[in-house]
């Protein structure tokens, strides 16, 4: 299974070269997670109600495909990797049938009081199994 | 007195018009009165050691000349209007001896615990008489 | 007739205050005039096609209660003056039943190739139609 | 040797958790090669002059330590690759002494005309040699 994030590029996101600025993808991959997140029932209201935080970790973009202003950039939304404490998803972000760029995340979960790592999605199997589900 | 304050635009501030966009100018405002605050020794730090925070509540902002990648804003800064609760900024941004634009801020200050609105710069004749220097 | 464009605030949006930095609102207003050209029938592309650029002249914002992340601002949108020349439109941004801000911007129409101001609405009888419709 | 970049860090920087947005310092890089290029005689300008565009085709950013606003964040910028079509840069940026986040930029060079990669560091014998110098 994949989840798929639509992001219409703003004005406000391009730049003198006449594209979208290199930067502003990390931030459609942000949105995307968010949106994923909130869609599995595991959104960040929740996860603050919890005392859980949720930092980036790293990243990684490579971009391939220019886009511009009002381009519907289809965000292909997976997740490549878990371990108990860390989860990597995955971004392939599509502009008219071509590749725009192809992301990753790494994330960690903490205890928002301690700051400590915690083992967040051992917490939940049903986390767990729908992380799973969308899993390439 | 003035103050004055640079601002090299950068290249992710510029937009596909080959300018930089209208919104990051309100952004450079905030950078000189951060700076113009720390500058007469009531940064930003110490407000928030006092429990004080000083919101923004309106700007306005008049477009005149088109600035651009490297481009060295140089932004004239002076205090419009003061009243026990209100000040008024004033912004005069330049480009190459040209008006860039013309830009004000108003701002009140809060008791960050209660949220209530206080008399900040009662509280301190030499930062009343400061600001009475910079005023235009 | 009054034209609603919604905003669902991002996490990068917000600032260390924990709330929607004031820069980003400014944001907003475009991506509602640009939502609103393009349904009406005078989106982004046609203009260019016809090599006619909208830049900003002004704006003003007057802020009245804070939204944050993940907040759905409604953005009330309509025709405030129009001359032959200008047009001024109105924003009102909601938040659960209270006004977030108040805004206004003002704009010219331009030959792309010339740099001159050009009379854009009188061409189209229609446009001029449609726009005092949304007249507040 | 390696090139030094200070970004001190802007309110409007932070986010809702109280430190710096992980999308920003994708543009403090931009900041730090913008000057580095021009401290070395080959700015924005003269390439652009010359024809030639270099644009961005991957980063990666590794998070350490979270900066916050006014924080001066301390670049330390080196070359990590050099081919004869491509180069990549290096990025440790440094908090009162601690890692805040290590990065990498994969650039290009373009004919600006035909879009094609030209061999740009091959022109100038004096522009390879520096960029040799500042190899890790």
């Amino acid at each position: 299974m994949e989840y798929i994030y639509t992001h219409k590029v703003h004005y406000y996101e391009t730049d003198r070269m006449g594209v979208t600025h290199h930067s502003n993808y990390i931030r459609f991959m942000e949105e995307t997670r968010v949106a994923f997140m909130e869609e599995i029932g595991y959104g960040y209201e929740r996860m603050e109600a919890e005392g859980v935080g949720s930092p980036v970790m790293g990243i990684t973009c490579d971009y391939k495909t220019p886009t511009t202003f009002a381009d519907p950039v289809e965000i292909h939304f997976n997740v490549l990797e878990m371990s108990p404490l860390k989860i990597r998803f995955g971004y392939t972000m599509m502009i008219k049938g071509k590749v725009a760029c192809t992301a990753t995340s790494l994330h960690c979960f903490l205890d928002s009081k301690t700051g400590r790592p915690i083992k967040y999605m051992e917490r939940f199997a049903e986390l767990e199994a729908v992380l799973k589900d969308y899993m390439k």
